[in-house]
């Protein structure tokens, strides 16, 4: 049987802290119509019914809250897991119940297929209660379904309107609030009599704009990854004796190892919207990072720490171009798979363009194979099997033996390697992260009430004490653009890279010559729920720097 | 420039609990003579200035605390790090200062080497200020230097006279301490003039025994491994559809993996004592793991996680077997690395005994491959190098296969790998270890007061509150026995394995077979520095089954 241990018995007992405009009667201000971040023409005639919607602002009314008909609420978890999804659940319950006790809330099982599916259960408080401040998704699972096609929303529309359904939330990163702004047009369009209300998850924090301001789960796994990444480097100036390549999940931005290197202050980090910005090459990196290494021996400090966001591989011009390329030859040459890894080597580089051969020439032979090796579904090179912290660790061994030879190296080179990703994705929610996904959901139950639909729950001012957070409702369509996916334009919620010209990018390049050079570890130690104000209450430092800290 | 974090800031305010007995004048009891564990003939041989000394047992007196001189006193953190060294160490320099405010603590530099080397600094109030509760041996560094020659001894003594220190305290693991040992029966013999004194310190947990409950470190590391363990659970029982295959560092005993195994009940965990005592093969390891992954797939759980000792394949009978002879066989093989794979394999085939063959045939190539490569410096395979946890993911892949082809599984089977260890061996010490280790260097501090030698510090009774626990020390030749080390019979503290009898082993025995079947994590979260008792000041499960916990 599971046992609870003593801090999930401890943690059970918390009540996470809402926004005042929350407590008890609420009223809906809105703002002025909105419009698309771009191509506002393209989006308004895709969205017809959900275009140009206004901002809500919730806030206190001291009038007594009418009395409204019970609601039926689904849920469902969309997605990769994220710290404070069953937080996001537990307060769209209580919100609901509040709204009329006689509410109902169904989760649909194991993400959006459960849907299309019918499969769901009935989350009653005796389910929610022990669930509350967890980590996990798996109160009732996720999964990557993406709810696409009209044959899916129609499906889905039987069971809503068997349980009697009238809004369905769906918590999950862009692709999948986008999917749920397309479904909110779609049941307005046939007058579905369903409401659809996003919600902003994903630990790779790439999903923010000027009214969200971050994903919820980013704060909690980050805090994971700072304490470990603290502990070896602490290990890491205590042996003085080895460099620790360090790869962070996060494939499509770079947010995740940049806020890791604010807390941690290590030696290096790639930042993979820079190396695409300066349209670096693999080995004017491995180059970059040899040379802080040779710096570091000059002084006898033959140690040190590498951040290495899990994506690099795609944000290297060079690499994409090869990638590119390599999958639209081996997808004509059928008996490709057959051939020796001579031939098919040599095969490769007799046919690659001069400029993507010499890439392919340049690498490593293992990892060169590897891209020839192992296609996806769709033929396309499996990029997430490449273990790009191995990758650069070896390069740049092998480069600091040429620059030994050369005599610009005078050190020793042992090189450590660690990956994190599984490790914070559905750690206990910080109180940050317990807060602001309860909020996010308690929200979602007023803007259920309000009627509207096509709106992600917003809760913002997050650098403040949560009472003062302000929340209220975003039409999705004023996130989103024109974007070409699978070879046609899609409308879709831009996505937020690591900004070049922003302050928490700006204050790490400020800081890393001094940091590559000098040991200047910081050490966040162990996320701590019950402690000073200082240690258990901070927000993520991109949050901090974004919204003016110093 | 390195920046303190809220909870380092937070942290160093932490006043560790002492024992009452050493609060304020200590009269030291002395129990009856001891005997080591075995062979006490020889050990007393060996140890005639050392052998057969009292336990002490430290107790409060009425009595002031009569004036004493003040003491130089060197410190050595050795081998590998722990968390709670720098408590150790602010403890002794804490105890020393109530003997006498000008006693001085002088820290050797980068292990036992640095006592050889002459390298060394004074610790001042103002550095161990900095270091109170953090995790790291940063502040005089570590190293695995081995003291055990006259040459190296009587080098040290040179500058021990110099900075007139009457006494040395050696912070390490069973093999340190067995040298500290070593060192204070030479420095006796020859009235050196300095005693020398032991603290055990490992995160392995190796080192205890009936006087010494449990070494320092491990209740942190295997806090933090658990914790990060039970995010994976989490994790995976979210997604569903992976098994995590978790190595964990520890080489010479299981503890790691079984104090883990209680605090996150895995589906499987494998104890490398009891697959030594079984005589079991890699392909019964196997086989048993491959059992348990089809018996959940039958169940619909395509998913789970298995834990492994990092020293597992040295506990194999026909693996040990099979390393003992290929070492010899190419040792004597001097143009083996020139050959090719190929001729390599079929070199190693016809070569070995059939048994060994045999066993070496059954090994997925790359791991075979793996055994006939990289030597160490005396020739030795270096087992370290082989990533346990894929090779076993790897072959229970391939059973499972078979058992598809046979009807007996009916699942999918995908493994993802991790490794854990460096993310452990330096963190902030629980208030256990920081209560532990600061008592441990303090009672060190009043066992040079009474003027002994080969002592190790000892601090029990550790399942109650620390007030409440027994101060004294042990001597260190109690707890050796003879055994054959690199050809020839040595005096050693005896390894504690896991005990295949004990209650901790017993206890996870008796709830595998449930946690392998039905899905029963338990996730223990972060370490919590602030918060409720229970929460916060928890000692290791292992530590309280053995003391009779239910």
């Amino acid at each position: 049987m599971a046992k609870k241990s003593a801090l999930q018995t401890a943690r059970a007992a918390y009540q996470p802290k809402l926004p005042s405009a929350l407590w008890g009667g609420v009223s809906a201000v809105e703002g002025e119509p909105t419009q698309s971040v771009a191509d506002q023409e393209e989006i308004k005639a895709l969205f017809p019914n959900t275009y140009g919607l206004p901002v809500l602002t919730f806030e206190k009314t001291s009038k007594s809250a009418k009395s409204h008909d019970a609601i039926n609420v689904g849920v469902i978890l969309s997605g990769g897991q994220a710290p404070g999804g069953h937080n996001v659940i537990s307060g769209l319950f209580d919100g609901l119940k509040a709204v009329n006790k006689d509410s109902r809330l169904y989760g649909f099982l194991m993400g959006p297929g459960g849907l299309v599916d019918h499969n769901y259960m009935e989350l009653t408080s005796e389910i929610i209660d022990e669930y509350r401040n967890t980590g996990g998704f798996d109160i009732i699972g996720s999964g990557r379904t993406k709810l696409e096609s009209k044959d899916q929303f129609d499906k889905g529309l039987i069971i809503l309107k068997e349980l009697n359904i009238s809004a369905l939330v769906i918590i999950g990163g862009d692709d999948s609030n986008t999917n749920a702004c397309i479904l909110a047009e779609y049941y307005k369009s046939i007058n579905a009599g369903v409401q659809v209300i996003g919600c902003p998850k994903t630990i790779d924090g790439d999903l923010k704009n000027e009214m969200i301001e971050t994903s919820f789960g980013f704060d909690t796994a980050t805090k994971v990854y700072s304490e470990v990444i603290g502990n070896i480097e602490r290990d890491c100036n205590s042996a003085k004796k080895y460099w620790h390549f360090i790869k962070l999940m996060g494939r499509s931005a770079s947010h995740i190892a940049l806020e890791c290197a604010l807390q941690t202050q290590p030696n290096y980090c790639v930042i993979s919207e820079e190396v695409e910005a300066k349209k670096m090459t693999l080995n004017e990196i491995v180059d970059d990072i040899a040379k802080v290494v040779a710096k570091r021996a000059e002084a006898g400090n033959n140690y040190g720490i590498v951040l290495i966001p899990e994506g690099l591989i795609e944000f290297i011009p060079a690499m994409k171009a090869l990638i590119a390329e390599l999958n639209d030859l081996l997808a004509k040459t059928p008996d490709f798979a057959e051939q020796t890894p001579a031939a098919q080597r040599e095969f490769v580089l007799n046919n690659l363009s001069a400029e993507n051969a010499a890439t392919f020439a340049s690498l490593p032979e293992g990892v060169a194979r590897q891209l020839t090796l192992d296609r996806d579904p769709h033929g396309n090179v499996q990029v997430s099997l490449i273990e790009t912290e191995k990758l650069l660790s070896e390069m740049v061994g092998k480069r600091l033996k040429e620059m030994k030879e050369a005599g610009e190296f005078v050190g020793k080179f042992s090189a450590l390697h660690h990956f994190f990703g599984y490790e914070g994705r559905c750690a206990d929610p910080s109180n940050f992260d317990a807060d602001y996904c309860y909020a996010l959901g308690y929200n979602a139950a007023q803007l259920i009430k309000c009627g509207v639909t096509g709106y992600m729950s917003s809760v913002r001012n997050l650098t403040c004490p949560s009472v003062q957070w302000i929340a209220g409702g975003i039409p999705i369509t004023m996130m989103m653009n024109m974007e070409r996916r699978h070879g046609a334009m899609k409308p879709v919620i831009q996505k937020a890279l690591v900004d070049l010209e922003g302050k928490p990018f700006k204050y790490f390049a400020k800081h890393r010559a001094e940091w590559a050079e000098k040991t200047s570890y910081t050490y966040p130690g162990p996320i701590q729920y019950f402690g000073p104000t200082e240690v258990c209450d901070q927000p993520s430092r991109t949050l901090y720097y974004e919204k003016g800290g110093k």
